[in-house]
């Protein structure tokens, strides 16, 4: 019997050990042995729990009992999440976690420890919920090169653009009604400013080419500014506007960034609605293969947890690639500024054919934008870079209203 | 270095032992191993190729060969797939083949027979190409149940869908344009009758169930019937008609099919067009995960092969769930006529009063379609038994047209 222990009695630790119990066969076929839930580690005290004798106040109760094969890490945050992970590793312990920011911040060196100590460091759970997108990416993908990911990495936010549109609704309306749903949070910055899903794809992106960024390098933009004539302007031009994470590989560099982006209707991501995720991943063999489910949730969440736990466990994940990171070297992030976009523009306060001339003049041939109200102008680029864009915006006349990029 | 050879030097297998040689660096790292393609089997010759030396026709050489670990079966069929494939087995070499008529009907003996011998049969490339969705069933849904699946499993019937809903065209214009572009075959039965969806919802309950069911079982019906009308129909409705595949487990049993179904709008499937595959599946963990890519081509089913390749050389296979499947036993599969469905039902040749009158008497609550052609009626069923739905449309007035399962 391999017994583990649960560091963090929340909605995701929770689920795992119930899970654990519940599942109890099927983990004992996936990782080879029966598994065994012997400490839960919380601040609190859980006297109505099933579980309630197995609470534990002591990280080191843990860390120094040799029985325990195994840490699952559900606590979120750096601190002290950091500290007994690295407690955990240092032990010989497998570590298993929930918590995107710690693999986003401290990943590198977390797996380099569980590498020196012949033990796994494994993250499935951090992006996309129940999605297996980090074990497919690592296993099948192996032999083949993914040249970009592009995706929806938050829920919460693409709740809020879905009710936008089919509700004709407000971003501040579509906020509030998320956290009556108890979709968003009550501070809610972490998902709207693109934050949660900056780590996210920062960590696909080091799934993929074995390098982690720093968050400083990933343009990262809000997406509450985003109107209900932007969310318009989109249905007009035959698609819907998304927050998406994406990386694309550029030489021996990548370029990454997290902005609302106008998806056209014949991309599958367009069409991805409410709470759900979908991450697409173009490689050099296979094309695209796009991924889709729920990104977050209880059980889902868990359930990624627990297939980490049967790989670490089982010995499976010894034949996965990127086992370790490398840190960025300088000029591995391009510069956003170079990055290339086709651009929607919507300009109020001057005449539209004054706008639409000096669009041309100054971004060439400019596309005209189908049912566009009365009283304001709407083009859509080129494709451009960055630098030259802004200067061309800045020289329109009239109030610049919107822009945003195509994917 | 580990020395395999590839059976069969058509598409796919040239694709295998092309990519084999420019992805070697990452096969070596996957596998654990340099790989060369020792030999290349086929009736034959290749004088002008630049593996030409290494092509012989004497499958016994592959065979008595010890050198060999591994060989790639790309020949499809089942004569002379299968002895080739049972004596590469017997002989303690892992096989990776491409070939779904082969896994759907001799697939429980091949992996029994790998697993007597201590080797891998894999079959990654089998159903969705390059989409990596048999191993990720078969890992990171290995703690989890999957309960249903249902999808888009074949590219030529989906590329005719599109067509004739995108360009107003008859079945029989889109097959044309599809034999043109060489997406359909000259001789297309195993696509538009279902047979090819067939064999790879067989698998794919396979590897969800570990139980695989005889095709006789499988209810398929084919899609060479839709008419403009129909498709029509489907738009009107808010969704698309699409090819599906799917299984359902019901009590200790499954329900399997593959037939032509009206696809909402918000089920993400609606939106997969041309060439592409899809499938969703319901875990009871995860929810609904859904895979999407191209489901053919030389490079997507070579990649899905490489895949297995390096799962096969590196061990990686034998934390795989499902590693061998049973037998169906009798009562497995739910008899169709016991399955239930919403029905789309168009009717002519009466009175538009007759037949709604007759349907609300015979189905109960029926829907009405938005935009009914004139002369014609249409409705939408409540969920039915099949033997149910079937008396009742015997029972319509008039002629019945179209007869078309929601999903």
């Amino acid at each position: 019997m391999k017994k583990i222990a649960v560091i963090g009695f929340g909605v995701v630790g929770g689920g795992v050990v119930s899970l654990t119990d519940e599942n109890a066969a099927m983990i004992r076929e996936a990782s080879g042995d029966d598994v065994y839930v012997k400490y839960i580690l919380d601040l609190r005290d859980f006297p109505d729990s099933p579980y309630a004798d197995r609470v534990i106040h002591d990280v080191n109760i843990i860390i120094n009992d040799p029985e325990i094969d195994l840490v699952v890490e559900t606590m979120g945050g750096v601190n002290p999440a950091l500290a007994f992970s690295s407690a955990a590793l240092k032990a010989g312990k497998h570590v298993v976690t929930s918590n995107k920011e710690l693999v986003a911040k401290h990943g590198e060196e977390l797996m380099r420890l569980a590498d020196e100590n012949g033990v796994a460091y494994l993250y499935e759970a951090s992006v996309g919920g129940g999605i297996p997108l980090i074990r497919s990416i690592r296993t099948s993908l192996a032999s083949d090169t993914v040249t970009a990911v592009r995706g929806i990495l938050n829920g919460t936010t693409n709740y809020i653009l879905t009710r936008m549109r089919d509700g004709g609704i407000s971003f501040e309306e579509a906020l509030a009604e998320a956290q009556q749903l108890g979709y968003a949070e009550k501070d809610p910055s972490a998902d709207i400013h693109g934050f949660d899903a900056q780590r996210k794809i920062m960590i696909l992106t080091a799934v993929a080419t074995g390098v982690i960024v720093n968050e400083a390098d990933v343009y990262t933009e809000t997406m509450s500014k985003l109107t209900t004539a932007d969310i318009d302007a989109a249905k007009r031009l035959g698609g819907a506007v998304r927050l998406i994470g994406s990386f694309v590989r550029e030489g021996d560099g990548v370029s990454v960034s997290v902005c609302p982006r106008i998806v056209d209707g014949k991309n599958p991501l367009a069409h991805v609605d409410d709470v759900y995720n979908a991450v697409s991943a173009v490689t050099s063999l296979t094309g695209d293969v796009m991924y889709y489910g729920r990104g977050a949730g209880r059980y889902p969440t868990a359930g990624a947890v627990i297939s980490d736990v049967t790989a670490a466990l089982s010995g499976a994940y010894k034949t996965e690639s990127n086992r370790t990171w490398k840190k960025a070297p300088a000029g591995f992030v391009r510069p956003f500024a170079e990055s290339k976009n086709r651009m929607y523009i919507r300009v109020s306060d001057a005449s539209v054919q004054e706008v639409m001339d000096a669009a041309r003049l100054l971004f060439g041939d400019v596309t005209e934008v189908p049912g566009t109200p009365a009283g304001v102008a709407e083009f859509v680029t080129p494709i451009l870079a960055e630098e030259a864009a802004a200067k061309a915006i800045a020289a329109l006349p009239g109030t610049v209203e919107s822009v945003l990029r195509l994917l």
